[in-house]
């Protein structure tokens, strides 16, 4: 398929999720050796799931069709520019490339919070919407750390 | 249930996760209420998911548990500072808190992306690790602002 055909087929996820009612209009593919893996079309509503972005089901469905959580070489596909939750996503699966139709400013004229959380999420922590806060207790027992050495000690643990 | 008791409750899904091979060392809950209507441990090799991150997780089964994609006046603890992806989930959860134990230099020295993914999204699109192209064509018929046009004009559309 060309890049041309891939980008028409994403347009035409993000329509038939609205047509159809489940979800908002975004639609993507990834795309590895020239085969799309994985699709995915918004669903957060009909879903009753915030995280049911088009990118976001695209990389899971990725994912279980190649049998691991990187997608090393793929490329992702979407109709929007993703959103930084999609973005990051994208990084966690270790995709190669990312390429969208509309941007940011296209989601925001729509209604969306893309430029909103794209912005709050360059703010320090005390400072955003959402009052975001690290825990701190002097009283003994408190242990933040207790996780990560086990994590380091593990000796056969699968490092993603 | 305490601060205190809930942050613990969190470390300790957190440590689960990794003695138990299930996956990284973060764990999380969501609070509405003072009662946990969701719980997450990182899953991401055990699920092959690379989106099953503890927060995600507690996100998504508390949707699940009050039937709805927006979780307001919940707050999220999660052993670590979460990554953009968790972020952006809180903010497209409209959770009303984020509290969390370790932060993302914690998480950087155990091995993890969290940092250095905060540090790409800062970044203007043509400038990451990642290839984010927008694609263009001025050929006749691609049209970008499709899905949104079909978005602006249904009538019985339900908003996120």
């Amino acid at each position: 398929m060309t890049e041309r055909e891939l980008i028409d087929t994403v347009l035409r996820l993000a329509c038939a999720a609205v047509t159809s009612g489940r979800g908002g209009p975004f639609g993507a593919v990834v795309v590895l050796d020239g085969r799309i893996i994985g699709r995915g079309e918004n669903r957060v509503t009909s879903e009753n799931d915030p995280t049911a972005h088009a990118e976001v089901i695209a990389v899971r469905n990725a994912c279980r069709e190649i049998g691991h959580f990187e997608l090393l070489g793929a490329v992702l596909y979407a109709s929007c520019e993703p959103c930084p939750m999609c973005l990051g996503a994208a990084y966690w699966a270790r995709v190669e490339k990312i390429v969208f139709a509309a941007d940011r400013a296209d989601a925001t004229a729509a209604g969306f919070d893309d430029a909103f959380i794209y912005d709050e999420i360059l703010r320090r922590p005390d400072q955003r919407r959402i009052e975001t806060v690290a825990y701190r207790d002097p009283a003994p027992g408190f242990d933040a750390l207790a996780p990560f050495r086990l994590w380091r000690e593990k000796e056969d643990k699968i490092r993603y």
